[in-house]
């Protein structure tokens, strides 16, 4: 594919920096947990002592993109307040807190005598991250890859490049100061560069898109480097006939309106057409109280929801204050709707009765399937991952809501003291295969 | 990507073929342990069987391949003998044996009181399988896919066609009598259909390439589907100057010559400069007389070695006896050109020196790193996984030999009763994230 790719060659100036920001990283990949840690508390002290230069940065940002005719919604992403830049600051103090992923030993097995097998966590390497308008994620990703020994390539908006420009000095100056994988983290600041990063397989090891679904789905379209992330959210509750009125409602209401723009967040409601009059009797009141706008097939129509949707609403990812209703005959029909529309996010079911959950949990293979809870928990901090690195759809691991684990790999060492395969092979010697602690 | 393949849509008659193997290994995926065993004991019995029109269809497949003019290596590798086939019915029995990789719990917490979140091992769903010529590949992909619960679709060489299609109706016929995800395998004949394959990336979560790195490397670069394999397998010994230099040889030699078409043979041996000419004295007869033909930089053809290696032998993987050394400085040498030629499969040192065997395995990126053992140990059984799908040079995980859990994912499962994101964003409640027994 590389050779038809819709997106340009590398330039060599980038392959330098590439280059170099591997280089950096294998000395950062051999730095001790405490060295590592010690670097997190230097870029949190630089990021502090320059924020006003930082601050001051993004007002330049800040106005000249209001000049440009940014709309509020980037704005308001783009801006960084004291407060905001506080935050930040106490997140990369809180990742230097999360458990070390590397050299966490997860496989410990002696082959034969004085033969032993481990598998160990080591880093992926370079991490390539493309991230929307937020200079904020700038700071977070960066913290991530440090604290999982990774280096980073980082490629942030045009509209925030003075403000990551004044983050990423202060985060190398952090780095510089900890004498720990200097230059590991590079900024990328030409549209060219995010470009040319997707073709960079030799020294990139993992995508990390933080922005709009069209953002992610092309860079997932245009590069053979892994993707962590996703780009659809189409998040489905099923409503069984079994079921609490009371807790339905509420569980739909906080799955839909608790934050619209979230991935997790409900799109279509599917409801079991026994209870759909007396779910809908008392929820149209609730939904359109709380602003939300139903779009119902043509049973749910016939019950009072006012506009219709059509084929097209059960693929679409509102990520506002709208949700689609469908009138199912059973769970099986709810199961088909799910497998036929979903992005394989997060689904859920509400329902008294545990064999239909059951059968719900087994049958749809989306990353989190709930029963009888918002769609909302499907998340890296609730999951109490201490960080999230992004929430995957792809079907291998790792998959749902990401924590540290998802930047680090592993490796096989095999010591021995002169060991053949061939004395093996004869039948000489032959495998114990005894797991030893780990 | 998929708008610029140089390989073909698929027919709607393939995608057909696809949604049923997709429809058929959903049952199989709900299957219990139990019946995923029944159905191996079953196909084994219809293998034994149909045994003579198996055996017949190879003859059949090995007479019109020779007049075709199939070359002796490939002629022995489609040839299937009643022994060979009687290795490959136990191989299927012995599958069954193996722990069952679905079902199994990753992570068990509680969030807060009766919402507990799970992480258990699911099927991938359908696997997509290319082999050439050998048809016992047929019956050992098969048999790992039922038993992960997984749908597979197999491609075979044409001149193995026979052979194959025998094969898969006594696989079949198995699991219709185990009344278990019967159609969940499917049998791909043309080649048409194999290259469409690789566009299913709706319904095909997993690609299992088994051939030539041609093979391989055509698949993945043609796929956005994940692809579970290697192309070039460039395995690396470098032996250090603090080394016995009898162990080093025969290090060199199994690594070499116990089975030199493996991926896991090595193709370069680099040499500390202090004991090259002690190493090469000693080695050099030894070498030829096991018929090994050495390739040489300029200093070790000055210490005897008769033919020069240039620069292209330094990424050729030969799969067979001949062998390129290069004499370096020292370890860090050794590590840099590893650095730049190795696949990233398995690289090994030779030492006494405790300190700088710990530097090689902590510095060399690749799946398997040795310290004083043969590179020939990079493989699934002599793992202790039971199986091999396959040996990943990817990096990210799965990575190097890889079992049965290659063929796995997983799936969160978050149960509770009522439980609302809202509560825990307003403060009223608290996530405990207490870990529960697995």
């Amino acid at each position: 594919m590389s050779t038809n790719f819709s997106v340009p060659e590398p330039t060599p100036q980038l392959v330098k920096v590439a280059e170099s920001a591997k280089e950096a990283s294998i000395s950062l990949g051999q730095s001790t947990n405490k060295q590592r840690c010690e670097a997190l508390t230097e870029m949190a002290n630089a990021l502090n002592d320059n924020a006003d230069e930082i601050l001051k940065a993004n007002v330049q940002d800040l106005e000249r993109s209001e000049k440009e005719g940014l709309n509020k919604s980037l704005l308001s992403r783009l801006q960084l307040t004291k407060t905001k830049l506080k935050g930040c600051i106490d997140g990369v103090l809180k990742v230097s807190n999360l458990a070390d992923p590397i050299g966490k030993r997860q496989l410990h097995r002696e082959l034969n005598e004085n033969l032993i097998l481990e598998r160990v966590t080591v880093p992926l390497g370079v991490l390539g991250v493309i991230f929307e308008s937020r200079p904020d994620a700038l700071i977070q990703i960066a913290s991530l890859a440090v604290r999982s020994g990774n280096g980073a390539l980082l490629k942030g908006g045009s509209e925030a490049k003075d403000t990551n420009q004044a983050i990423m000095d202060s985060l190398d100056k952090g780095l510089r100061k900890a004498n720990v994988g200097s230059g590991a983290l590079s900024l990328l600041t030409t549209r060219q560069e995010s470009l040319g990063l997707l073709r960079l397989d030799k020294f990139v090891n993992l995508i990390i898109p933080r922005g709009s679904n069209e953002l992610v789905q092309f860079i997932q379209e245009n590069t053979r480097i892994p993707v962590l992330g996703h780009a659809d959210g189409i998040c489905h509750l099923y409503v069984d006939n079994s079921v609490d009125i009371d807790k339905a409602i509420s569980i739909a209401l906080d799955s839909k309106i608790q934050y619209p723009a979230a991935c997790n967040a409900i799109e279509t409601l599917l409801i079991h057409e026994d209870i759909a009059e007396m779910f809908l009797k008392k929820g149209l009141p609730i939904f359109s109280s709380e602003g939300v706008t139903l779009k119902g097939d043509t049973k749910s129509q016939a019950l009072g929801v006012k506009n219709k949707a059509d084929e097209s609403d059960w693929s679409k990812e509102y990520l506002d204050l709208i949700l689609s209703i469908k009138i199912v005959r059973n769970v099986n029909e709810a199961i088909e709707h799910i497998r036929k529309y979903s992005s394989r996010h997060t689904e859920a079911i509400v329902t008294e009765d545990k064999m239909v959950a059951e059968k719900f949990l087994s049958s749809v293979d989306s990353a989190g399937v709930y029963h009888n809870c918002s769609t909302r928990f499907a998340d890296g901090f609730r999951y109490g991952f201490g960080a999230e690195v992004g929430i995957s759809t792809q079907t291998l691991p790792p998959r749902g809501p990401v924590g540290l684990e998802g930047l680090v790999t592993y490796r096989y060492y095999l010591r021995g003291d002169g060991d053949l395969v061939k004395d093996f092979a004869s039948g000489d010697r032959s495998f114990s295969h005894i797991d030893l602690p780990l």
